[in-house]
């Protein structure tokens, strides 16, 4: 239990003041604790982020190594054919060396025999007996082998920390032998919606009820994040177990996100308790979708992340990628993590609102070369349709004037664009 | 156990031919089986691929809702205050009614009350005693309701079976009720590297021996897929093991991917055994890198996928993009699994092969719109450290002349294009 932090609290005023989505971001990330560091086994490695620079510890390959399979030989030996001394298999070193006038048979990725300097594939040879004729001409010394430290030379600087460790990344590891790989531990998160409205999904709707849905949605966003889900459900209605409820995950996890509750309202259980039980840095945001959202720090340490959510479905996705994402992203030290912003033009005019809006839409690049960008078509902030099949958010300022089609925006790419329609 | 197929097989020499990868592709999307379905609870659906089509079984919102905290007035009362005579709070509706010169305290999401036909902000208002002034003129009958049905009519198509289950579309799934959730079931997948000169990473390297790569890459590669990877180790490398592990995964497994072995060689087990327990399509492909690249079927409706990719790092990877996550992603009937393929402008001269190839390269949206490609360096096919960083491959067709520097290409997006450097 720790003591109530209402008197580090700025005044109401101050925290219903509207940042700018900038300056909302950059309070948080100012505030994002590190992730410790955990080593694990390759299996378990994937899709984690790296925690310490890694440097090859050995060139690689190892050995002249052969490409092809084929034989071994000389390639300056000026004979026609070779009498074959031996087989080279990858995976041992045979002690049979090449000298003019033999040729060794050698297999891909096998190394290359003392002697040789050269692989001819097996395509360009004929065997008779015990010799090997060789067709075509021109072999130069070095053909077909790649030499020592071709690919990383000992000390290379192989990965950096904070590198996503994705298929080919978890190769080199691999391929270098650092293992236990050390990756940041993954974040522990906690979903809690609140609504008095609000019922489970497999329940019958009643009069003034709706389908918890954000939870859902969040779940599969921090899927995707690599968080690691501990508690996820419906607020207690009453404001003794939800103080409760709070505390606890407060005390577990390192960040705790609600939805619903963060508007105007007089009633609000959770921002009433959050003033009392966590240090509020904002709560309001100018943006559309998405002006309600609370920022808030908590537990012993003040580290614990509190995100206080809007209710409506496109704007708790949209304050999830706007502001959580980067925040889940900073606290493993993670590179290269930030939505590419790039200019798109618009394939039809925009009407601007009062406040930056993120308009849901797709991108494509057109046959021309360059991106384009049209929205999905209705963005009431509870018209979860209109996120269905976006792979973009453009980015609308507020102005007097709509933008004209082909006038080009900014627009924060959520993954590839498509192709030419 | 299932008789020998290897009267089924083609000739050596027709198993050879090289098949252009479009070809390749065609042969293998024509023989995958479609994956069952299975119905999952909601936390156990994201990222999962939906299997029915969803029609909304109800209009959304089923009320007029509130989009702002406030009160619910007649729009054209005319009165310059109103009386409250009750609270509408979310998740019930209570029995009184608006009528002229009254008011109803409402909360954001709460049913809009009988009689009132518009909701004033809290922030437009003033209250004194037990009535509400409210500033600001015009407001008009419909202003901050959310109309029955806004956002969704009943019937509406929802969703389209194929579509992959992200935050936006599970959201809209858990908002309608339609729990549980119809979804493909997870290809079960094995992973076989073989080769007699790989040891464990974790092992000490030997003369002639490296260390596996492949398995790990593939292990990542086949979770971003959502593979459900049942087996994945080191081939046996003796003809009976390996006899019996080959049977095992195609008797368990609705994929098994082998990694090595797949050359020219005379002494290669895996190719072998291949002929002989399955039903061999094809084992080259006129690409670069991955020219090796087997594909057979097996099992005892033939059903069952076999993957027989390259040793080489960057092989096995390019294989594995091009042929087996198509494969995947068609066995669960998923749409918009394709990469985009777009123009791109090349910021380097690029020299052709006399194959296609696949370069490994980033690509960016340029400040003036269009999207440039620049490979990732020397693009040899055991440089897996050519893939790290690498967001599109390059598609470059095989001819004469080097590609110019401005010129354009097709590039095959692997995820978001950089924004502009």
């Amino acid at each position: 239990m720790q003591p109530p932090r209402r008197s580090k609290n700025p005044s109401n005023r101050d925290l219903d003041r509207l940042r700018s989505p900038d300056e909302a971001r950059a309070t948080i990330l100012a505030r994002v604790p590190t992730l410790g560091i955990e080593r694990v086994a390759l299996h378990q490695a994937p899709w984690r982020v790296l925690a310490e620079d890694l440097i090859a510890p050995e060139d690689h390959p190892p050995f002249p190594a052969a490409t092809m399979d084929g034989f071994a030989i000389i390639a300056d030996d000026g004979s026609p054919w070779r009498e074959i001394v031996g087989d080279q298999m990858a995976g041992n070193v045979i002690e049979q060396q090449v000298t003019p006038g033999t040729a060794i048979r050698i297999t891909t990725g096998a190394p290359v025999p003392t002697g040789a300097d050269a692989v001819i594939p097996v395509e360009q040879t004929e065997i008779a007996d015990d010799h090997v004729v060789i067709h075509g001409a021109d072999l130069r010394p070095g053909a077909n082998i790649r030499p020592v430290g071709a690919d990383l030379r000992r000390g290379d600087h192989l990965l950096t920390a904070g590198t996503l460790l994705g298929p080919a990344e978890l190769g080199l590891v691999a391929s270098a032998g650092l293992v236990p790989v050390p990756v940041r531990r993954r974040p522990r998160v906690s979903v809690i919606s609140t609504g008095d409205e609000l019922i489970e999904p497999g329940e019958r709707v009643g009069p003034g009820q709706i389908r918890d849905s954000n939870r859902f949605s969040l779940i599969a966003a921090l899927e995707a994040e690599g968080a690691d889900i501990r508690w996820a459900g419906h607020a207690p209605d009453a404001r003794g177990p939800l103080n409760t409820l709070l505390l606890d995950r407060i005390a577990s996890d390192d960040v705790v996100i609600t939805s619903g509750g963060v508007s105007m309202g007089e009633l609000d259980l959770v921002k009433a308790l959050l003033v009392e039980l966590a240090r509020v840095h904002f709560r309001r945001v100018f943006m559309k979708p998405g002006k309600p959202f609370t920022f808030a720090t908590a537990g012993e340490h003040d580290d614990v992340l509190v995100f206080g959510l809007p209710g409506n479905p496109v704007s708790a996705l949209a304050g999830f990628e706007l502001f959580v994402r980067p925040a889940l992203a900073t606290m493993a030290r993670r590179t290269g993590w930030e939505r590419p912003c790039v200019p798109v033009t618009l394939s039809h005019p925009v009407r601007p609102s009062d406040r930056i809006e993120y308009q849901r839409a797709t991108v494509r690049v057109h046959p021309d070369g360059y991106v384009t960008g049209a929205t999905t078509g209705g963005q009431g902030s509870s018209r979860l349709v209109s996120w269905v099949g976006a792979n973009a958010l453009l980015i609308i300022p507020p102005r007097e004037s709509i933008y004209a089609e082909g006038e080009r925006v900014e627009a924060m790419l959520l993954g590839a664009p498509y192709g030419p329609a």
